[in-house]
């Protein structure tokens, strides 16, 4: 049952670039081609050599009936269904005839070939609503010769796949795209916001995720003013890059925001911490804001350290606790100074990658642990994640998305295949964006999962030369003892301008 | 630093009913005296005769210059800095020499007489924004002579005190009518909801809270039906009644919602959430939404026993742990057989009011704790709290605490006196809504506190005849299976009215 926001939102026209309104007047050609290292490369015979394909207006090209599929992969993130749309409305726009696959479940479901025609009622009911619920998602990796012989089966007759993913997903579309005989596109997801490039400015579902999250810090930061009384630890999602963290950081003006990529020692972020509640006990302030980056843990270099040598050790070992015989003195003690469920946590959970679980990592816990070490304060622990991940889209996103949806049937139009879609200059109204496809293995680099080098997207950190991080280390100081805090308030989908069309301040 | 949003909103002109439009030409008008118990009557002898006051059309009345006193107490409440302006407004209008006087950081800084007098320019800067920061709040309770004292000292000269808080603030401000000589007029605030009678259909604050919660508990829903594999259980704030629980349940449609007034036994509770598991289970969803009010755990008869048995043992016993000793066997099995963390929060955590802090028990970790030993699914746990308290207020509540402040400033210059405002009709359009004052002493009731029996103002709970309540058990199988989940998505201030101005879903 919609509510009335929902139905209102149904009704909502995204705005594109004017070359994407028709499709059937628009191309893509080849610019330069990006000189790839030696092992990647050979990794990718037939998309190696891809090149970055730029939009163009042409003269009415012939339509083409396309029959293509598409799934999402990983957690969700606002504006999806919108990619659906527009590769719907794309598709429709190239040949009437046209269909469009929708795989269930994500990779899960291509692999067991589960599928649904998406139908333009199917399509109706989703636009610009949040969540992935219309075909649903997995985190399901395909990775086995048994998994990519199931997606063949899965996708022969299909003109392109479309994945929606992050890096991984997006990864495993780069090698899709090698073995499958039609195009293989991916489509940058992830709210996290570390799937970035020269040309990739932001994933989709960022900006939604953190306006819903800068809403909520906003709200416990007037709190904290009115009651004057605790200390609020607020942990934001983000799996391994502090993105999120920089950008409600910089919507919201919190007292301290620690950023993962500072690569502070665990000493450093403790008296940081314990500095800050001093001297603000010292202006008479018993209260503050303090933003933690999920994946800041496995930032700290003692204990980045001791968990990629766990990694190691794990990925050879079938008892985990034997791992830790091979530790070595120094992690040894590091590892039991840790509190004991931390101590369970590093051995016994772990991806379906085998890596260490940093989300399930109560860091804004084990953090508040150390510091009552140290001090006395009133504090409230929070979580952030679960809130943004699936919210109505903003209207960036909403625009961004089902730009990025129309492009994908362009490129499913155009064969393009191994590469991922972009738009740059997002900073600006959508009438000036530029639509893009950018090869994936261009974003290629080796890493360690597993215990074995495997070439993967090189996940983006937050740049401490950018210039969203510049703003933040030049304010931040004045946000320690005075408060400047800042409430965005919801989104708005009404009123003026400056309200609904904001894009994300990093940008 | 303003946002855009706060900017837009600091601009927002409150809806009020016509007759408060121009307070010179309004009037209150005593109705029919309520006929209180004997032991409530000889406790307030200067107010217990006190009328429910009626607003009343009338000639130009003459001005009086008033210096009033205003306060929050208690936990802040979305609309607070609106009643700060009414009064503010009204104050002038009645006189354009008239003094507003905020009392610091709530009935403490009435005690140590902290004040700042109110100017146009504070008032300017809080209009339609949440939080209590203007002149911040407190927990304190004033009731040993030398509070009444110093309060007797901080009022002096004044024509009236305005205390903005819930239920037990209230309760302070009736007795602090029977001892000053000025008018003390108590405002209803509190997000809980649970400060209400048949004239005061919702206290301020409870509207934008629970709007704010919904629109989290509708992202999570999304969330659930988009990765399909996660159990949220979302514990709502609400100290004792489970008024939000109910009206975020009615806004968002979730599998399961506890109401703590069903009262039902720990094991019923634990069954019925393994039940909803395994019949969704075998439709083929691992996944769900189950709502838990904050005070839960207070109503379930066995822990209320236990609690109620405690918070007397406790009162005699300087030593905790001796309070054991006399609980007697049945509940003495019951309390050892609670998670350790629970048991020390029952001995060792109290509020200032001598009672078990149910805020600080983590119910939706301890039910998760029994709900996990029967079965097996991934959970996720959040509270949400802090982010509603504070937030903007809808234009539901900045119109009603706008002319909750106007009517108090009407009131002030009425003296009147030991009595609370309300605003009846809430339901309807502003323009028709009927402002009135209600004795204090006329909801109170007796109660054991601290072990001794005290007079205070009944705490309204969840009443099971109600429209809403009655709405709510007939809809609820329905949401129980087929997802039925609903997205209010958040709070907008601009747009069809139907979006902006609705109401709360209980009334």
């Amino acid at each position: 049952m919609l509510s009335f926001l929902q139905e209102k939102r149904l009704a909502y026209k995204p705005a594109i670039p004017p070359i994407l309104e028709d499709l059937s007047r628009a191309i893509l050609v080849p610019g330069a081609a990006s000189a790839l290292p030696e092992p990647i490369a050979k990794l990718f015979p037939k998309t190696h050599s891809a090149r970055r394909l730029a939009i163009q207006q042409e003269a009415e090209q012939p339509g083409r009936k396309l029959t293509v599929g598409v799934l999402f992969s990983g957690g969700p993130a606002p504006g999806g269904h919108n990619v659906l749309a527009g590769l719907f409305d794309g598709l429709a726009q190239i040949h009437p005839e046209s269909t469009l696959i929708g795989f269930l479940d994500g990779p899960k479901g291509l692999i067991e070939n589960r599928r649904k025609i998406l139908t333009a009622s199917d399509i109706g009911s989703v636009r610009n609503q949040g969540g992935f619920d219309l075909i649903g998602s997995s985190r399901v990796k395909i990775e086995t010769p048994e998994h990519f012989e199931a997606a063949a089966k899965a996708t022969s007759g299909l003109d392109a796949l479309i994945i929606i993913g992050g890096d991984d997903s997006n990864t495993n579309a780069a090698f899709l795209a090698e073995i499958l005989p039609l195009s293989v596109i991916g489509v940058p997801k992830t709210i996290d916001g570390d799937l970035r490039s020269s040309e990739i400015e932001i994933s989709f579902g960022f900006d939604s995720a953190c306006k819903t999250y800068a809403e909520m810090i906003g709200n416990i930061e007037r709190d904290a003013l009115s009651t004057k009384k605790y200390y609020h630890f607020i942990k934001l999602m983000g799996r391994s890059a502090s993105h999120i963290a920089l950008e409600c950081a910089l919507a919201t003006q919190p007292n301290l925001t620690l950023i993962g990529e500072e690569k502070q020692s665990l000493s450093q972020i403790v008296s940081q911490i314990v500095t800050l509640i001093e001297q603000r006990k010292q202006t008479g302030k018993e209260y503050g804001v303090i933003l933690l980056p999920e994946g800041l843990i496995e930032f700290i270099p003692e204990i980045r350290s001791l968990i990629s040598l766990l990694n190691q050790l794990l990925a050879k070992e079938s008892k985990p606790e034997l791992a830790l015989d091979n530790l070595g003195d120094e992690h040894r003690a590091l590892f039991f100074s840790l509190p004991e469920k931390i101590q369970k946590q590093l051995l016994f959970e772990r991806d379906p990658h085998g890596n260490i679980q940093v989300s399930k990592i109560e860091t804004e816990q084990f953090l508040l642990e150390l510091v009552l070490k140290q001090i006395n304060i009133s504090t409230a622990a929070h979580f952030f994640g679960y809130e943004g991940r699936s919210c109505l889209p903003t209207n960036f996103d909403a625009n961004y998305c089902y730009a990025l949806g129309k492009l994908a049937a362009l490129a499913a139009r155009e064969k393009a295949t191994g590469v991922i879609l972009a738009i740059r200059r997002l900073n600006r109204s959508p009438s000036e964006w530029e639509p893009t496809a950018v090869p994936i293995a261009s974003l290629m680099h080796f890493e360690t999962r597993s215990g074995k080098e495997k070439a993967v997207i090189a996940k983006t950190l937050v740049d401490l030369q950018s210039p969203a991080y510049g703003r933040f280390a030049r304010e931040r100081d004045a946000w320690k003892l005075d408060d400047a805090y800042r409430m965005p308030g919801p989104i708005q989908f009404f009123g003026p301008s400056d309200l609904t069309d904001s894009v994300p301040l990093i940008l």
